[in-house]
């Protein structure tokens, strides 16, 4: 019987409950809704003939290695490519800033992972005890709050200004004894928003003083529209800090491939952690993702998705003044996927996202979901990637309409 | 400073170490060692060009899908082809057995996983807290009992004979509370024994009395080398039994692609369980493997995989009958990629497999370590899969030149 399970859960597990918005939005899915709810690249966009041609050369030259059981650290390639590439770009960010650049990543600092997803499991597993404190940007991405509450941690949460998490809030969060601090510092999920320089450095002075761990999960990071927002938080602190990368967002998110840099010692316990969760990631994945590199074809294949996300985003800006009511505030992204929005104090909305789907055929994501500690549910997260300007245009100011009757509708 | 990590690891990972036998067997793999230790599938057979083929087609005709983010539980036509593969086979194995087979597996029971080493990282998150019991074969899959050991589980035994685990042996283990039995009836690893007709019968009896949930791990049930070797575990209890299967053994490593069938609850829970874990598996992959299904050469090289194993298996049993001494046995298993060989007590196989690689280039897996509660230092593991029946002759004639040194220094 089925009881011989449920009779059996582990108290991690025997409080999850399903998401209601999930299920909200397993109809946003459907072909008639616009959908601003999803977190997807526009797949239109993906480099489809250059990775059908990678993945021929690498069934043809390299099938054996390329199927075969492989090293649950990643590929050696792979590894070396990434390492190289994550240096260059933290050399050239620490330049544009005037500041010293780290030493380079050693390949032997990086893991490949099932995607960056999975880093957030490994890492949660190598510190997390039960009612471990943990610190997050207020509100935060939900699939890593999702990973983390499954080792039942305590969230403080770090509160942000339009330039991202405030130091001093950062500092009362890191007191004796939190685990680690999880920020996203450029072009955050759910708020676009992105560090500048000065608070990337503010930030990472209150890091080093406290001495507490910090991930770094950088997924947007590339998605700039007019040009890198900042040295990453690594660079500043090498020794305290794993990032996270993926090529998600880059390339495929079908590939299921990410990395974690970690301090060395760190990063031998993550792999033996690693081995245990899926032995390692599938090499016909990262094989494939190391001949497309090797192609050449990224550069171009980045400059393309950043004019095409920021033709994408001004559409939705440019629509959001002009049809949305002026008391509904939004942040300015300079690249990523998203854009959020804060309804006035009392206006809540999730009920606003059954109207939006019923009435007016569109979704997003209600922010409140991305509160760890609750709160913010005046607030809304819209992806703007996956979706066309024009449909883009038309959805916001149907948008706009439920939006204007909640607001009439809602006493001040 | 890494003191930032090691000061604040979680109680899981404080005690975690690095595998000495693993530190040896990474030199098993330079080019000149014969090395029987790992689990490798021969690459010469992967079915590279049907592979190449399908990665095209899926390429050509579905690139968008394949590449972008996908469900959770996996693509709903693998599922459905994985349901409908399963429940024929079981059909015709419980037909065999003069048995009523099962009700056929609903697709929405199948969660495609991340090679099935992912399936036991989610089932201990559902089922294990620390201290709680769990019961395995004795001695047992290794990488499972590294996934186990994460959760810090209790692990009981369950003593085996020629014919797999022992009933009476199972009834001990499975007293009140203990969380659930993972058992590998077909071809286990590292044993290479399977389970009669009769002893999953009555093993199964003791499972539905104990009302405690089974694991059933089947990755080398299709390996068969004359006849597929009983009903699966599941087809007795499908409701109190989470079974695992893999395309590792039959299509290849590299893919990661692997299966969780349970009851429909369970399989609700462990969906949100992986969401955490990975958000999906490899789209791509799944579309590969998919793909080659449906070209229809599956059944052809599967018989291709068991007439080339079946011919190492033989050349390996023949080696070790021609070869070593008659107080060493061995299994004869009749699939798989294993054979088990038992030393007389009191010869430790962990310094012979030094003395192996440094004086005969001849590397297997010591026993010891296959055993939760330790114990079985007098065992070895040897693979038959990935050597050419030439290589095995050799090999295990070498290998017999050590044992019988290590014999004669051995006081009776």
């Amino acid at each position: 019987m089925q009881d011989s399970f449920t009779t059996r859960l582990s108290s991690r597990t025997a409080k999850l409950t399903s998401s209601a918005i999930r299920d909200i939005l397993k109809v946003a899915t459907q072909s008639h809704i616009t959908s601003f709810a999803g977190g997807l690249p526009a797949p239109e966009l993906f480099p489809v003939e250059a990775l059908r041609a990678a993945a021929d050369r690498v069934l043809v030259n390299d099938a054996k290695r390329a199927l075969q059981y492989g090293a649950t650290d990643g590929l050696a390639e792979l590894r070396e490519q990434i390492a190289a590439d994550v240096s260059s770009a933290e050399a050239a960010a620490c330049a544009a800033a005037g500041l010293a650049a780290p030493d380079p990543v050693d390949p032997d600092q990086v893991l490949v992972t099932t995607g960056s997803q999975q880093a957030l499991d490994l890492i949660c597993k190598l510190l997390i005890d039960p009612g471990d404190r943990l610190a997050t940007e207020n509100p935060s991405y939900l699939g890593a709050l999702q990973a983390f509450r499954l080792f039942q941690p305590t969230f403080l949460t770090v509160e942000m200004d339009e330039d991202g998490a405030l130091p001093a809030s950062l500092e009362l969060a890191l007191g004796q004894g939190t685990k680690f601090a999880y920020l996203l510092p450029s072009f955050q999920n759910p708020t676009g928003r992105s560090m500048t320089v000065a608070r990337r450095l503010a930030v990472m002075e209150v890091v080093k003083r406290s001495g507490t761990p910090l991930v770094e999960d950088d997924p947007y990071g590339a998605l700039y529209f007019d040009k890198p927002c900042g040295p990453s938080l690594r660079s500043l602190a090498p020794e305290q800090t794993i990032a996270l990368g993926t090529f998600s967002k880059t390339m495929a998110p079908g590939l299921r491939l990410g990395w974690a840099i970690s301090p060395k010692e760190v990063h031998a316990r993550l792999v033996q952690i690693k081995q245990s969760a899926d032995l390692h990631t599938a090499t016909l994945s990262q094989h494939v993702a190391l001949e497309l590199i090797r192609s050449g074809v990224m550069p171009a294949h980045l400059d393309l998705l950043r004019s095409v996300y920021a033709e994408r985003c001004q559409a939705m800006l440019a629509a959001l003044a002009a049809e949305f009511p002026p008391e509904v505030r939004f942040t300015r992204p300079a690249g990523g996927m998203f854009v959020w929005l804060e309804l006035p104090a009392g206006v809540d909305a999730s009920p606003l996202l059954h109207a939006a789907i019923e009435q007016e055929q569109v979704a997003f994501v209600p922010g409140g979901t991305f509160h760890p500690n609750g709160g913010g549910r005046n607030t809304m997260r819209l992806n703007f990637t996956h979706t066309s300007p024009e449909k883009i245009r038309d959805g916001v100011a149907r948008l706009a309409k439920v939006v204007r009757r909640e607001l009439a509708a809602t006493p001040a």
